[in-house]
């Protein structure tokens, strides 16, 4: 029989931060590492792509990759791929991935070549992904998906209905594995460098929407809506 | 004795694009996927990280990483965690990777939540990523990482020096196994759902620099170069 239980949704049992794991100690500059539960789901928050990353035949893919976030679960657009060992009856075994989320911020532009940086957050999910089988389940990860670009717009759109659920692969990815990396702030030159004559400092980024292009057939009597026009 | 000699860079062979493979023929929407180099190479340019995927104790982990491109060429910064190996006097068997570059373009909003979407453009490189050792090519390396954020700041910084290049980890990583995948353009709603009320079209995403941010310690007199207030 297919798997059509709900697995328990994961909570945050109180705790303000993820505990590290061997997967999720950073190799490299560790005082930029941060297992705060709010900051993660911030950095999470505000990305339209993840890359997700698998391994498939002994070798790595990535592939940048829709989501949203309902509470300490993640729902991940894609497939584990086994469809052919459900039908068969089989339990889904899962889908190990590392799903990560990165923001750029800033160019760090140092005086010397070696201290030049990138301004960034990241978070880096590691964790088994999950084929999402329940209908109802399905809805509200293709909620979470609509709503993570553009909160509200699952209230401003058709629902999707049965036929387009079937079609749709959902993976349910849990928030316990979990780190955040986070560089801010200007250049770190050495003290021997401070008289060279380069301009240093910081160039910040930031992704900034640009003005709604209706579509073609779009009947002209529907003007944009408030939560739209607030972006 | 370690290994000091360069590879040979690879060429393009007068050929406009890559040669699909197994890993880079797209699953899903086979439509947007290109092969073009000259499009490759765009997307490569236009962004500050890629997502570089890799395999540890069989889990795939990937991490937002800095890159250059030199021809068909990718340096990366990182280690494929050999130097033991090295030491011992084997040679670098290299590491597989995949390295995802991707622009978020713009958000579709269809009439069903089935159909939304976003505007995007990807890079795919499948390969072998070899450490760099010798000290010529990672200056090569590391003026491509700089001037890979800020064309032309390599020349309005000081080089790395001898102790700075040891101590600086950089991939090679050759542009041979590559797709593209580019989405543009409005909603693609269903015919029987184009009469419902939803405002529906696209809301475009740019990124954009702001005012630069002089360092704390920046000599006064020296004013804003030409190559930065040019962005």
């Amino acid at each position: 029989m297919p798997e059509t239980t709900v697995a328990h949704e994961p909570t945050s049992h109180g705790q303000a931060a993820y505990e590290p794991t061997d997967r999720t100690v950073l190799t490299r500059a560790r005082e930029r590492a941060s297992y705060d539960r709010a900051l993660v789901h911030s950095i999470l928050d505000a990305a339209y792509v993840c890359h997700l990353g698998f391994v498939r035949d002994g070798r790595p893919v990535v592939l940048p990759t829709l989501y949203g976030r309902v509470g300490e679960r993640l729902y991940v657009h894609g497939s584990t791929g086994s469809r052919p060992l459900r039908m068969a009856g089989k339990p889904d075994p899962g889908l190990p991935v590392c799903l990560t989320v990165t923001h750029v911020d800033g160019l760090v532009l140092a005086r010397s070549a070696f201290h030049h940086s990138l301004n960034y957050r990241s978070v880096v999910v590691h964790g088994i992904a999950h084929q999402v089988t329940d209908p109802e389940e399905k809805t509200t990860a293709l909620d979470a998906l609509v709503d993570h670009a553009i909160p509200g717009r699952s209230h401003d759109s058709r629902p999707a209905n049965t036929k387009e659920l079937a079609a749709t692969a959902v993976l349910r990815l849990d928030l316990t594995e979990v780190s955040a990396k986070v560089r801010t702030g200007g250049p770190n030159d050495d003290p021997e460098d401070l008289g060279l004559p380069h301009w240093t400092g910081v160039i910040p980024l930031s992704t900034t929407y640009g003005a709604p292009i209706p579509a073609d057939d779009l009947d002209p009597s529907i003007a944009l809506p408030a939560y739209l026009s607030a972006l």
